[in-house]
């Protein structure tokens, strides 16, 4: 089974881009491979380079207010544990203290001198040999103790980011259902009502991709064939979740 | 011990960062770990990146001539093992018949439609998102073995090149001996002669890190703090072999 998720606005494609940034950031900090720094570097700037386009503090905080204020509707309702309601709200809460009590996400990794040595050279081919960025270096060949301390901190400012998203996310995911539908010749269209993500399940063997547009409230999903990178004319049998 | 190299020409600098970059593709393309695509492809798409703006396939050969020529004044003369240097002459020969044979490196790459359909978003920060590169996200599904072939194939159209670097920088680095020098209150500089490479073997435990000037003719060494990022004021005791 392939499985495919896809953002129907520009803020949340921001976020699941953040998301996976974020765990090649925490996966590779771990040094397990000689060449895993590289990953770490690359996903730190890629993080700053999208912190500085976009105030992804402010999008995430009222977002989790929205949920709040959507989740609250369920208060009282009869068949509804308000135990688990009422435990959503409060780690709703404490995310959302944490995430204001912040700086604007990055700032600080900017303001790290070493960081921002290396951060321009880092991105041009092959740019991140020894004679391009000597401190680099440096510090690779510190002990692991020390990298990996550096590295805790610089990934501790962004710590309420994390979970914040996490937690969003989390949300968000769990509003969908999945359900078996039928892409007639490859082609299916649906409207959704202010839906986030689109999630699909695609039989692997089936040897082919999905190709999504749309927006939060209409969508079209195409497959293509891998192989021919053409569209694909059969019928395609696969489950979706509008979240 | 701290181990640095530096390149005293535009056009080996080139020839060392394609080495690194070469290396890192032959050591993600194992697939050892699940990001480690992140690595082959930036390897790859990096690798183009020089490919197109340099025509290292007819540097290499001009460079591997001059080494043939250098090596070729040592024939007849005695003490000298005749035998290693026909062995040497005869590979750099054989070398050079293979880069000679092939089209301009990267050509056939650009040319591979996966390669080329996901090129471009690959380098947005986090672009390598299922929902940014569907068809990445398929050939990441495939089995390990799909996967390493399809590398190998790509990686065989660099193996010309991949040997006679490998040869060239063997060559080079093989022609200098470390000596050990003293960089008076961290300062050190030195004529060479058309020499193409500095390497350096630094006392890790004096916490600095070498940042190099010059050119085939002449360097200047400054010793830098890596703490303070300052230069280093005291006498650093080194090992230089100049290639």
């Amino acid at each position: 089974m392939l499985k495919f998720e896809h953002p129907l606005t520009e803020k949340v494609r921001t976020y699941l881009r953040v998301e996976a940034l974020m765990q090649q950031l925490h996966q590779s900090a771990r040094f397990e491979a000689p060449l895993d720094y590289q990953l770490l570097f690359r996903s730190l700037f890629d993080l700053m380079d999208v912190f500085e386009q976009i105030h992804i503090k402010s999008d995430l905080s009222k977002d989790l207010e929205k949920q709040k204020l959507a989740i609250k509707t369920w208060a009282n309702v009869p068949g509804v544990d308000q135990t688990i309601l009422a435990q959503i709200l409060n780690e709703i809460e404490e995310n959302f203290r944490h995430l204001m009590a912040t700086e604007r996400f990055g700032l600080s990794l900017k303001e790290e001198r070493f960081l921002s040595t290396i951060r321009q050279r880092f991105s041009l081919p092959g740019g991140s040999c020894c004679f391009d960025l000597p401190s680099l270096h440096f510090w690779l060949n510190q002990p692991i103790e020390k990298r990996q301390s550096d590295c805790k901190q610089w990934m501790e400012t962004l710590a309420p980011l994390h979970h914040s998203l996490a937690l969003f996310l989390r949300l968000v995911r769990g509003n969908g259902q999945y359900k078996t539908h039928v892409a007639s010749n490859g082609f299916f269209q649906s409207d959704a009502e202010d839906a986030n993500i689109l999630r699909l399940d695609i039989p692997s063997e089936l040897g082919v991709y999905p190709m999504i547009s749309g927006h939060k409230n209409r969508f079209v999903i195409k497959f293509i064939e891998f192989e021919t990178a053409k569209a694909y004319q059969q019928d395609v049998e696969f489950k979706l979740a509008v979240c």
